[in-house]
C-alpha cells in the first residue's frame, strides 16, 4: 500500500502537499533527467502530493516540441517509473508539459521560456514559482543563472517564489566551493538554493533521525560513555564505467566523502535540533562538521587507493588504469578512508572512520555504531576475544534497514555466549513502498522545506575537513593499488590496527 | 548441530561434564519421570555430557524387574526424548538402570536401595555419589529423608556427595515452607538440597543474564533513569485439566508467582553478580527479594480472578467451577496479578507487575521491559500519544527470543514514525537445538553448580512477598469471574489503571 497522506486521520498532514509551482530542467535530455527526475515527478503526481496545475519545463537544445518531449517524457515514466503507468495520471501531468529549445548562453531561449511560465500561470495557476533544476556541467551555472535574472525569473516576485536545485560536485575545494556558490547566491537567495544530495532522501538516513530522537532507548548509550567508535562505509562493486569522464580527477574523497560521508557523520553525531525544520537541523549538522578536529598529520589519518585489474565475481575486470576514458598515468584516487574525531562533548575521544571505494567486495551503504566491550569476568568468550562489541548498524543500502548485535547465550547446558543478530528491515516492516530519494527531495524543494539539503556553510565546512587530505595525497605520488574484490589497500587497514581496531566485513 | 563440549575448542568446559554418580528417582512410575526426566537423561547421554558409569535406580512400589524397567525406560526415551533413539547410547545406559521396589516408610526398601547403590559403586564406578530425586507429593518429604538418613544414604561419606532433589510447591506459605525445609534440611546440608524450578532450566531465562552482563549495550538503561515499568506475564490457554487434584486450594500465585515469576523477577531486577557461580547468583537473587517492598494495601497492589465457562478457539470451555475434580465453591484463583516495588538505588519508583493465569487469550511466558516515553517535540506521533514506549521483551516462551520494539519512520515523504520491532529468535539465530530446560537441571545437580536454584531464603522471601496477599484473598469473598480467551478480571485492568498504564497484549 502506498502511504496516501489524504487517507490520514491526522490532517496535519494535508498542509505538506506541494503548493502550486512549475519545475524548469535544463539539461532535460541528459541521463538524470530521463531515470530519476521525470520518473519521480510522476510517482509523485501518482502519490496525489503534487498540486493539479504542477507543470514542468524542459530546456535544451533539441528541437523538440512540446508534444515530442510529452512523448519522451511518457517513455521515461514507462521504463524508470516506480508506479505502474495510469493513463488519466498522466494525461494530468501531460497537459502541463512544455518543452522550450534553447542554448544556456544565449538570451534568446531565456526569453522564451519567460513566456512559457508566464503561460503556465495563467493557464495552469502555477502562481508563477518556479523551481529550476540545473542538471548541467558546474561551470554553466553562472551564466544560466545570470541569464534568468535578465529574463525576471530569479528574483522572487509578488509573493511568488524562485529555487534553483544543484547537485554535486559543489566545487573541487573550500575556495572553488566558495566561487560556485557566489554564482548561485549572486542571483538567488541564500534559502533559495537547494543543493541535493540524493543520500540524503533515502529512507534510512531520514530514520537516522527518527531512530536517535523518536525513541528513549538508544539516545542514552549515543556517546562517548558507551561508544567506541563509529564507522561510515560507502562502498561498490562496480569500478568507474562510464563515470570516467566525471571521476578521472575528482576520485573517491571529492565524489562521496565530502557530501555523503560526511553528511551521514553531521546526522550520526548532532545533538538534537530544537524542531525537525531545515534551519534547527542544519545548525546541527553545522556544529558537528564545525566540531571535526582539523587532521594535523594526514599519513596517519587517512588512507587512499586505486584499483587494479584482476578477478571480480568470476569475472576478469579491468584496472582503473585500463579502463575507458581514464588517462594511463592518473592518480585519482578509487578508494578513500578518513580518521575523523569530533570535538564535542558527546563524542571526546570517539573516532569516526569513513570508507568508500569502488571494486570493492560488496555494494553497502551503511553507519555502523561500535559499543565499547563488555566488562569480561562473567564470560571467558569477552575476556578472550572471541564475542566482539556490540554494534548498532543502520543499513542504508542495498536492504535498508536496522540491525543490533549483542551477545547472547548459546543453546546448551553451559554459560557460552556468542555473537548474534536482531535485525529490523524497511521492506518486511513496513507495507508502504519506501519512495526514491529523489521523490522526497523535489517535494522539499517544491515545498520550500529542506532539512536534508546542505547549506553552503555545511558544503565549505566539509569540504575544509577535507582539504589538508586532499593536498597532502596531491604531494604524494601514485595511490596504492588495491585488488577488485577486496576492501581496499593495506593503507586503509593499518588506519585502523593503529588504533587497535578492524574493519567491518559487512 | 548439537552442541558438543568434546569439539569445543576452549577445554574450559570440558572440566565440566558430570562426574561418576547414581540418580535414584522416587516416584519413577509416575508421569514427571517418565515424560521428563528419562528422556532428559537420555538426552544428556546421547551429548556424551554424563559419565560413562552413570547409572539409575528407579524406586517405587511396583513389582519390577530391572528388565521391566529398562524396557520402560526404552519405551520413555523412544515417546518423548529429544535426540532420535540410538542403539548404541542406550545400550550403555541400560547398564546401569535398576529398579527397587519399596515404600515410601518401610526401611526394607531403603535397604535393598543401600544394596543396589553399593553394587553399582562397584561395579560402574559410581563414587557412591547419590542424588535423589523426589519426584513425590511433600507430605512424604520427612518419611523418605528419614529413612533415607536410617540407611546410611543422607551422609557425604568419605568424599562421596548425597543430594536431594525437590520441586515445588516449596509449602504453601512462609512457615509450611520453612517446615517442609526442616525436614529436608535435619537430614541433608544446605548446599545439598536442590529446589528445581524449571523454567529456570529454559534458555532464555539464562539468556537474561547473557544477555544483561555479556553486553554493553542494555546495562545502562537497565535502570529506573530509563525504565518505565516491567511487566511479566506467564499465561496459558488451557484450564486446570488433570491438575485439579493439586491445583485446587493452590491457585495462580501459590503455583506460579511464588517461584517462576518471583524468580524471573529476581534474575531481572538484580545487580550484576561476582561470577556466575551459584553463590554469587544467589545472593544477588536474595537481595532483589528482600528488597520487595512488602505489600502495604493488597486491594491496590494485587488481583485475582477465577475463569468462567465459555467460548474459547471456537469450542465451548467449562467454567473452573465445573471442571472434574474441583469443589463447586472453590475459592481458588485461576488468574493472579502483583504490582511490586524493588527498594533498591537502580530500581526506585518502577513498577513491577507480574500476572499468571489459565484460559488467557495466548500461551506466552516473556518479561518485557518498558522504557519511557521519549520526549515528543520533535514528532508528533509522540506528543499525541500515537507511538508507544520503547520495549525489550525477553519471551521465555513458546517462540523464545528477544524483541525490541522501537519507533522508525514511516517510508514517505513526511516524518512520520510508527512502532516496528527487531527481532532475535533463538530457533533462527543457532544450528545448536536447545536442550530441554530439565536435561541443564539435572546436570547441574550432578555437577553440584546450581546457580539457577533458588535456596531456602529465596524461598521464604518469596513467600514473605506473597503472604499478606494470600491473607487478604483469604478474607475476600470469591474471586472475580472472567471469560475465557480473555485476559483475566477487570481488577486486573484496574490494577494498571491506576498507574495509567495497560498490559500488554501478547
Amino acid at each position: 500500500m502506498r502511504y496516501n497522506p489524504l487517507r490520514d486521520p491526522a490532517d496535519r498532514r494535508l498542509a505538506r502537499l506541494a503548493g502550486p509551482s512549475a519545475l524548469v530542467i535544463f539539461g532535460v535530455t541528459g541521463d538524470l533527467a530521463r531515470k530519476k527526475l521525470i520518473p519521480a515527478i510522476y510517482d509523485l503526481a501518482a502519490g496525489g502530493l503534487l498540486h493539479p496545475g504542477f507543470s514542468v519545463v524542459g530546456y535544451g537544445r533539441r528541437p523538440w516540441s512540446d508534444e515530442q518531449f510529452q512523448e519522451e517524457v511518457a517513455q521515461s515514466v514507462h521504463s524508470h517509473a516506480r508506479e505502474a503507468f495510469d493513463e488519466r495520471v498522466f494525461e494530468r501531468l501531460r497537459a502541463g508539459l512544455r518543452f522550450v529549445e534553447g542554448s544556456f548562453s544565449e538570451p534568446e531561449g531565456f526569453s522564451t521560456l519567460a513566456t512559457v511560465l508566464n503561460e503556465l500561470a495563467h493557464t495552469r495557476g502555477t502562481g508563477h514559482n518556479h523551481a529550476y533544476y540545473l542538471s548541467i556541467p558546474p561551470g554553466q551555472f553562472p551564466v544560466v543563472t545570470q541569464r534568468l535574472e535578465e529574463a525576471g525569473l530569479a528574483e522572487d516576485a509578488g509573493g511568488a517564489w524562485r529555487r534553483v536545485i544543484v547537485e554535486k560536485p559543489f566545487g573541487s575545494d573550500e575556495k572553488t566551493a566558495a566561487e560556485l556558490n557566489l554564482a548561485l547566491e549572486r542571483v538567488f537567495k541564500p534559502e533559495s538554493v537547494f543543493r541535493i544530495d540524493h543520500y540524503l532522501g533515502k529512507e534510512t538516513v531520514q530514520n537516522l533521525l527518527a531512530l536517535r530522537f523518536a525513541n528513549s532507548m538508544y539516545e542514552p548509550i549515543w556517546n562517548a560513555h558507551y561508544v567506541d567508535h563509529v564507522q561510515i562505509t560507502m562502498a561498490e562493486e562496480i569500478g568507474v564505467g562510464s563515470r570516467a569522464g566525471y571521476y578521472d580527477g575528482i576520485g573517491a574523497a571529492r565524489d562521496v566523502i565530502q557530501n555523503h560521508l560526511l553528511q551521514l557523520l553531521a546526522l550520526t553525531a548532532m545533538e538534537e535540533p530544537g524542531t525537525l525544520g531545515a534551519d534547527d537541523v542544519r545548525v546541527e549538522k553545522e556544529k558537528v562538521l564545525a566540531a571535526v578536529a582539523p587532521i594535523a598529520h594526514p599519513p596517519s589519518s587517512s588512507a587512499r587507493g586505486q584499483y587494479l585489474g584482476g578477478w571480480q565475481g568470476g569475472a576478469a575486470v579491468a584496472g582503473y588504469l585500463d579502463e575507458d576514458g581514464i588517462d594511463h598515468s592518473s592518480r585519482t584516487e578509487t578508494y578513500a578512508a578518513l580518521r575523523l574525531e569530533v570535538n564535542t562533548r558527546r563524542w571526546q575521544g570517539v573516532p569516526f572512520y569513513l570508507r568508500t571505494g569502488k571494486r570493492l567486495g560488496r555494494r553497502v551503504t551503511e553507519v555502523a555504531v561500535v559499543f565499547k566491550d563488555s566488562p569480561g569476568h562473567l564470560f571467558p568468550e569477552i575476556a578472550h576475544g572471541e564475542v566482539g562489541q556490540n554494534a548498532l548498524v543502520i543499513r542504508v543500502q542495498p536492504d535498508e534497514g536496522v540491525t543490533m548485535r549483542f551477545a547472547s547465550k548459546v543453546p546448551g547446558p553451559d554459560m557460552q555466549v556468542r555473537n548474534v543478530t536482531m535485525d529490523f528491515g524497511y521492506g518486511h516492516a513496513f507495507t508502504e513502498t519506501s519512495p526514491e530519494a529523489y521523490e522526497r527531495l523535489i517535494l522539499d524543494v517544491l515545498r520550500g522545506d529542506a532539512p536534508l539539503f546542505p547549506r553552503q556553510r555545511e558544503v565549505e565546512l566539509s569540504w575544509h575537513i577535507l582539504d589538508p587530505v586532499l593536498a597532502h595525497w596531491e604531494e604524494q605520488g601514485t595511490p596504492e593499488g588495491y585488488l577488485p574484490g577486496t576492501w581496499g589497500p593495506a593503507s586503509a587497514d593499518q588506519l585502523l590496527l593503529r588504533d587497535n581496531r578492524v574493519w567491518r566485513r559487512p
